[in-house]
């Protein structure tokens, strides 16, 4: 991320003149020399914010410079009193606020607070990104109050960010703000537009909806933030209703892969179980703000369902959109790609759906700089202490110190995971008592055991409880079988019936045309034999079968293809697929005998 | 069409101010007063050809009234050198052409010509609408002749027009615009849009493309005019080329109800067997511009899979798409219906896409103005003659003269079609001489029998020959078995993987809520059990089965819903689905054995 992600997507930014908007705003030299979308600001932020969490993680001294050029930058721009859009409200643009159904004026100000807030975890408050991001949010809050403006933003984000920053500040003004934009919307307080009022969640009040709906970024967004106002209000009313609705859209509106969004048009949640793989819009940035409420979930409910949605989707969307070497992206995330696609061009910023593979950037940019803020956070997700204890959410290797009740404790977690599912936690620091170390079993870990004291139990999934290791020496040991396995999709989804997919631990693998030496549409897999495991490779046994063209593709009984050659084939983790070139690729796979 | 269709698609335009925009031109309103999208002129075209082809076959003086009002009020907006459009030109709007992309105004003329065509073949030349069109048209030609503009307008519909007014004028130039306008396209001509070049088929020459791709609309009304001016200029090469782009579209992207487009996203064909049933686009218009090219092209092959591509379209697209009334239509025509929709406004125009019910107007409702031109002209579909005899092409009720070598004959065609598969072929004037008379078996009429001269005989699918009726009295009998059928489709088209439709001679059916009493998400068919016909309606086993929630809806089995009771259901014809109130429907039905 430091190395190659983050200087990537700065440069693009520089080069594509976004950056540089904000110094042509504090020169006067706007609208004439403005570049890009009516959101680019939130582009900036969303790299400052990724940074931030960097530098708190690296204290990077040319990362620090670079961040504060760019934050000199970005405060040169803004008006006295607070206002900052490079966009609108100066002569020859339009006014501010006069199109909040589009503008995007309050969703770049929530990119700029959650930078804020990153930096403010990190360095403290006595900063100028803060300082910039506290203007910002006293003027949201002086022109959006009780006696202002009575609308909402056409995109969530600025929800969630002023709870936040209240978080950080203490300052309630911003919990209030933030909680009256959550309660204002869903009244048709937006105007019409052609995709209608489902679009941006006016439709509904957040209270009232039993299933996220309408574009998919802007439903999690605002479902993360109405997350974080119920708990910090206490309106264990809201938390519920927003938890029914994220429960529901996992169980019915939930790619394999964690993706969320199956239209194009609108880039909006289906009806209930439709799920097209070769038509998933499933964007990198509804996966990033399903790992942000699903995270905020599993932290006040305890239920491990959440904490497994953010593992899918961690490793399955928003491990899937850069590519190996962290200067190309996906922006969204198809599970079927039926046509080999072309290289996209390495010097012009690509269309945001191009999905063929992985191109540098895009017109409209939002998944490349929202990923940068993600990996550099990543760490947040991992675990979280009580006084009872540590809970463990997901694992990779760590250094883990927490207070509990029976004193501080540092504990080391060794693991190869997901590569191999053994987990081992030691600890370095021993806490002076008992305490209790809570690990996720995941979903698919049927067979699970867990090692303690000496004594090896099977456990089912969800969260385990095991005695926190005592001694330097002592070890406890998670077990999860992450041999692969098939999937089934449940019959409703009727675009994926007769079709398996493959997993390993929480990883989805998919079937490549590069491995196949074929067209994946002619590929039908044996669902008799197991699929192997060659030290992390997978490996199906696949029939490749011809069907040749009919004058009309539908007739009086099933075309049965013609069965051709039968082997063992190697799948890909799907994070990694198009790697090697353009490829056709499938995730669902027909099975041999339907 | 005249009582219902034409009166309600004339007082939305009136009520609307599309009809208005015009008056304002003469006016000089403009641009203040203008109502309606861009390409909102052609819907007055549209509705003035579908009243030219209705006046043409009633003689109705009222239509005839009504339609000189509104000629004279576009006659007046016209300007000195022949442009007319109410969008472009006048101060406070962009300058003409300046938006070939966007700007539909070429689109526009093409309408306006076709109105202008369906005159001078029903009253002839001297008239004022053929006068507009011809101004209109030579405006055209001297504009972007081979010393004038080089581009071509982003949606294509000129081309088809310009060469059909020369086939009504014997005007040379006309045929040489649209040859120019057809051989431009696709190098690049028109300007960068987010869908890319391919959405206005400006990424390859229409003579180098191998399938129709992008927009639906805009490659099928280029493909008819392509074939138009291929045979007027003998252009073998041309017309071959449409040819098999048709034949590939057909085989491999073409849905069961013979719809075309398969993505909202940019209303466009998908990838090859890309059909999902629920997301479907499949536009009326579309459909529409489906039958204007196979038309042509049956015209010109003799190939029955054109006009087997007419009829299904026509029976499933074009009979779907109005209510029974007249007086709501559908836009898109979805082939899965998942949630039950609500009834929309009877007062405002609908968002296009709009599919769960048949909305009274929408706010592009480029779909009812096309059909009333396509209910008014349907005659034309069913009959052609040669000096050899007469080719029936669809089956109705008709009279059909015509002159062959062997003198002239008049035909009396009596049937029930599509309701029993007999047609009956008389004469009422029969010719001097014999005479053949060829008649089309559609490709789903295994078992069909002609007989003629007093013998039976079996015939297969494709066009058969029979010696003409000779005397009054003496009648050929084609006898097409439309006992309904199970029908599934090419393994290729993976979103209905496991599912089975029912079609019934040309219609296809579905299964509605209403008469399954449950979701038709619950229904499973039973397909050892072929569908039973009751007069016409057509029942098949279903059993009911439920599946409940998991907390995700993947897992390592497949998992079976609860078989619940089983029973004949009814189906209705696809094309009268949802007339009953809101329900959910599908065409392809899981079957219980998988």
């Amino acid at each position: 991320n430091a190395a190659a992600m983050i200087p990537h997507v700065d440069s693009w930014l520089e080069r594509l003149g976004w950056t540089g908007n904000f110094d042509a705003a504090a020169a006067g030299r706007l609208p004439e020399g403005r570049r890009g979308r009516e959101f680019s600001d939130s582009e900036i932020y969303k790299l400052l914010e990724g940074m931030a969490w960097e530098i708190g993680r690296t204290g990077d001294p040319a990362l620090e410079a670079r961040l504060g050029e760019i934050v000199r930058r970005v405060s040169a721009a803004q008006e006295s009193d607070g206002y900052l859009n490079t966009m609108f409200g100066r002569p020859g643009q339009r006014s501010r606020y006069a199109d909040l159904e589009w503008g995007h004026e309050l969703y770049c100000y929530g990119h700029l607070i959650q930078a804020a807030v990153a930096r403010a975890r990190t360095v403290g408050l006595d900063d100028e990104l803060v300082r910039v991001a506290v203007r910002a949010a006293d003027h949201v809050c002086a022109t959006f109050g009780p006696d202002g403006d009575q609308r909402v933003c056409g995109h969530p984000e600025i929800e969630v960010a002023l709870a936040e920053l209240y978080r950080v500040t203490g300052e309630r003004r911003y919990l209030d703000q933030a909680r009256a934009f959550v309660e204002r919307r869903g009244h048709g307080v937006l105007g019409e537009i052609d995709f209608g009022p489902q679009y941006f969640q006016d439709h509904i009040p957040v209270r009232e909806a039993t299933v996220l709906d309408g574009h998919a970024v802007r439903a999690l967004y605002l479902a993360a933030g109405a997350v974080d106002v119920a708990i910090e209000t206490g309106d264990d009313d809201l938390l519920e209703a927003v938890r029914r609705q994220t429960l529901r859209t996992l169980a019915r509106r939930t790619y394999l892969t964690g993706g969320m969004g199956a239209h194009h048009e609108g880039e909006s949640f289906g009806a209930d179980f439709e799920l097209p793989p070769d038509r998933s819009y499933s964007e990198t940035c509804a996966g990033i703000a399903s790992v942000m409420l699903n995270h905020r979930l599993v932290m006040q409910t305890a239920d491990a369902r959440h904490a497994d949605a953010v593992e899918r989707t961690l490793y399955n969307i928003v491990a899937t959109s850069p590519a190996a070497d962290g200067r190309g992206f996906y922006y969204t995330n198809v599970l079927q790609q039926r046509v080999e696609g072309q290289l996209p061009s390495q010097t012009e910023p690509s269309a945001r759906a191009q999905s063929a593979a992985r191109p540098p950037f895009f017109a409209v940019s939002c998944c490349p700089t929202n990923l940068t803020r993600t990996f550099a956070s990543l760490g947040a997700y991992l675990a979280t202490h009580d006084d009872a204890g540590v809970q463990l959410h997901q694992y990779a290797p760590a250094t883990i110190r927490a207070g509990v009740t029976a004193g501080d404790v540092e504990l080391r977690v060794a693991t190869r995971y997901p590569h191999d599912g053994r987990v081992e936690v030691s600890v370095t620091r021993p806490a002076p008592g008992p305490w209790t170390l809570t690990m996720r079993v995941p979903s698919w870990a049927v067979g699970a055991t867990v090692t303690a004291e000496g004594r090896t139990r099977a456990v089912e999934p969800g969260y385990i409880e095991a005695p926190g290791p005592q001694a330097v020496g002592d070890v406890v040991v998670l077990d999860l079988p992450v041999a692969p396995r098939f999937t089934w999709a449940d019959p409703r989804v009727d675009a994926v019936r007769g079709q398996v997919a493959v997993e390993r631990g929480p990883v989805v693998h998919a079937l490549e045309s590069t491995d196949l030496g074929a067209d994946v549409a002619t590929a039908r897999v044996r669902t008799d034999v197991a699929p192997s495991d060659d030290d992390g490779v997978v490996r199906v046994r696949v029939a490749t079968a011809q069907t040749d063209d009919a004058d009309w593709p539908y007739s009086r009984a099933p075309r049965e293809p013609q069965a051709g050659d039968e082997r063992l084939v190697p799948l890909v983790p799907y994070h990694s697929w198009a790697e090697r070139g353009p490829s056709t690729m499938r995730i669902w796979m027909p099975v041999t005998d339907r």
